[in-house]
């Protein structure tokens, strides 16, 4: 513990501080392997947190072509290289006719700073649209779309922020359709309010599946209006699939649930299971028209290395039939998290989509009050049991699971197992 | 050939049109090592052009240190490991007292990006001035500062462009201060006029060695001039170490050479030797105040697979002597780029700093009229010739030779050859 201490106050000085941890006791992570992470005193925590090592952490497939191509050749994209031509094959043949075009970059900060700028090159608008409860990255164009963190100078006024779709907790307890109705027609009054003020419509940008706003029911048929209203504005629908795209929902891409295809979709965290890869996906006229209007280059970004690495993490997905792996252990997952709910109280709403789960803890079943504190004290206390997770949503109060896509239903068991005893105790 | 056309066409159908590609016979590369490169014919190319790659392409100790780490862990900074901490120090070592601060991140765009919101929390304004031929990087925020090419949305008007400062294309043939008190004066106008459009200002962000404006002689004294007229105003002094940085000037940092410690340096391309890994360092009280008004977190920025790429970098320049190699092999290729300019008029003016060269090609040497015609010529017949480089400058005249750092005086005698002889047949 002592070394803990050490490291915190190294930090301190060299970082400075702000620079966020997770934990009360912070963990101090030395080695990774599958779905465990092992600290350097010899603890093992089953991980329930990180999509990003979306294979499993150190996967030797994908640590052996990272190591393959690090020592043939590393260049960038103003010499020819078929790996990231093989990669863009490959991945666009995971997505619906149409989106047809491919940029690669480095981060999903600057695949949405990249996707901005492609929506305002071909609607002719700078006015964008994000939810009340969200996080899409941390450039100074992506930040004005992130609604969790104020952003240095404010934001500007072609942002309108609505709110995010929510079935649990929805306002005058409509349902269905008619409070797909009252949450889409949001939209429609952001569009007005910008056009009252000038700006012509951008796009919107969204997580399909409404990740940081704590993963939501979302009502039938919210997106298709939602999507309506903006494309009859001239505006481009942007999914951030940051989070919920490579196989997460059980599906390829988040998108798929809601039925809509997107214009633009972003690719983060999980493409190159931690290498710092990323891309949009896109119409081709959209891309296309866009570079003809700037130079879009990005010196690592696309680069032979970074395309083995996120063509191995493709072939891994399938081969390991990790989307299908997704859908079912999710499933199991979700059964689990439905059965702790009939004996913990504070579970008022449990939600997931695929391997992503959101366990909405409450003060009081009736009134839905938000239980943040309960959540902070399950997180912590999982964190000493064994078992890594965090928590999200615009209380705070949303338990946030989202393993790797190898986790299997022994794990569910332990992690199910784990909880029961952390929330019987809590 | 064949080969390449199909590579061609699939690159346009795949990633669109507009994706810029190196000379007017793309080169196909399949391998490197040290300063070599090999296409896929069996060609093999003396790499006279690539930074990013600043120990040699694929340097075993770098290649050995990212593969044992991303065997082992790769996660995120919100858990502790010793990695971030170790480069930290040691890359916090290298630069003057007071810049004792840094933050990782994945590109040297998102480096600037950031570093201009710093400048903008401290300084409390808004307007940034920057050189009227240089680039800083492709994000939203950071393209506004690129005069190079026009942004999305043209600039806004905060952005002051003022000269680059030049001594040998200077207006009035003036020299020295009087030189440099022209050009620096050009920021007290700059910040009037800001000051004008009531927009204070918040920085300036320049290359210390103006790289991408053609890597001139700078008028002694300028950056002093300049950086007073900056603080005076209350902004920071912004030096985007980009492509200056890591030793290639044969000093470890290119504001070494200017005399002014500046209050943020950026670093990129070089920091990893291709992986990417980018940093904001900057005086503690700056760093740590923007902290305190925006919560900055970059999921790929300062892992344990990147920091220990980066360490090695910094170690291998140090073991193997790169930064005295940079200045000493430096001087010994600026010395034969002058005996070529005494036996060919095309060549204007030869300039250099460590191992980064711009050689100023003219159509007269009395009017010093630009040859972006006989650059580009040169550049295309030095790679059929079996040598990679480039061009650069506000006239894009200057050739822009900027060689891994482990470039040796063989090398050397190799790239002054062929070019002796490409010359001699324009």
């Amino acid at each position: 513990m002592t070394n803990v201490q050490e490291l915190v106050e190294r930090r301190e000085r060299l970082l400075g501080p702000g620079n966020p941890l997770f934990y009360d006791a912070p963990v101090h992570l030395v080695r990774g392997e599958g779905v465990w992470l092992h600290d350097a005193d010899g603890n093992k925590y089953l991980d329930c947190y990180n999509n990003v090592p979306c294979v499993g952490h150190c996967h030797p497939r994908v640590v052996g072509a990272l190591c393959a191509q690090a020592g043939t050749l590393n260049t960038h994209t103003r010499y020819l290289h078929e790996n990231i031509l093989d990669y863009a094959e490959c991945l666009l043949n995971k997505f619906d006719d149409g989106l047809d075009r491919v940029a690669i970059a480095c981060t999903g900060s600057e695949a949405n700073d990249l996707a901005l700028r492609i929506a305002r090159v071909n609607s002719g608008g700078e006015g964008f649209i994000c939810t009340n409860a969200t996080y899409h990255g941390n450039t100074t164009a992506v930040a004005q779309l992130s609604s969790i963190f104020e952003p240095v100078g404010g934001y500007g006024d072609n942002i309108r922020m609505v709110s995010w779709p929510d079935s649990y907790r929805a306002a005058d307890g409509l349902e269905g359709e008619a409070l797909a109705d009252v949450y889409a027609d949001e939209i429609e009054t952001a569009i007005n309010s910008l056009e009252a003020n000038g700006i012509k419509l951008a796009g919107m940008i969204a997580c399909p599946i409404f990740a940081n706003e704590g993963l939501p029911n979302i009502p039938d048929g919210y997106m298709r209006k939602a999507i309506d209203y903006v494309h009859a504005a001239g505006g481009v629908y942007i999914a951030d699939e940051v989070q919920s795209g490579f196989g997460r929902t059980g599906r390829w891409w988040g998108y798929e649930e809601s039925g809509v295809i997107p214009d633009i979709v972003t690719l983060g965290k999980p493409m190159g299971a931690g290498h710092p890869v990323s891309g949009v996906v896109a119409r081709g006229e959209l891309l296309d028209n866009y570079r003809r209007h700037e130079m879009y280059f990005n010196t690592f970004g696309g680069n032979p290395v970074s395309c083995a690495v996120a063509m191995a993490v493709l072939d891994v997905i399938d081969d390991e039939g990790l989307v299908a792996n997704a859908a079912e252990v999710g499933d199991y997952v979700l059964e689990k998290f439905k059965e702790l709910q009939s004996r913990h109280d504070m579970i008022g709403d449990v939600r997931g989509s695929g391997l992503f789960f959101g366990i909405d803890l409450v003060n009081d079943r009736e009134t839905k009050e938000p239980a943040a504190d309960k959540a902070r004290t399950i997180v912590n206390a999982m964190r000493h049991k064994g078992v890594l997770m965090s928590k999200i949503g615009e209380h705070d109060n949303v338990l946030k699971l989202r393993p790797p896509l190898c986790f299997s239903k022994d794990n569910a068991d332990f992690l199910a197992a784990t909880l029961d005893e952390v929330m019987a105790a809590v």
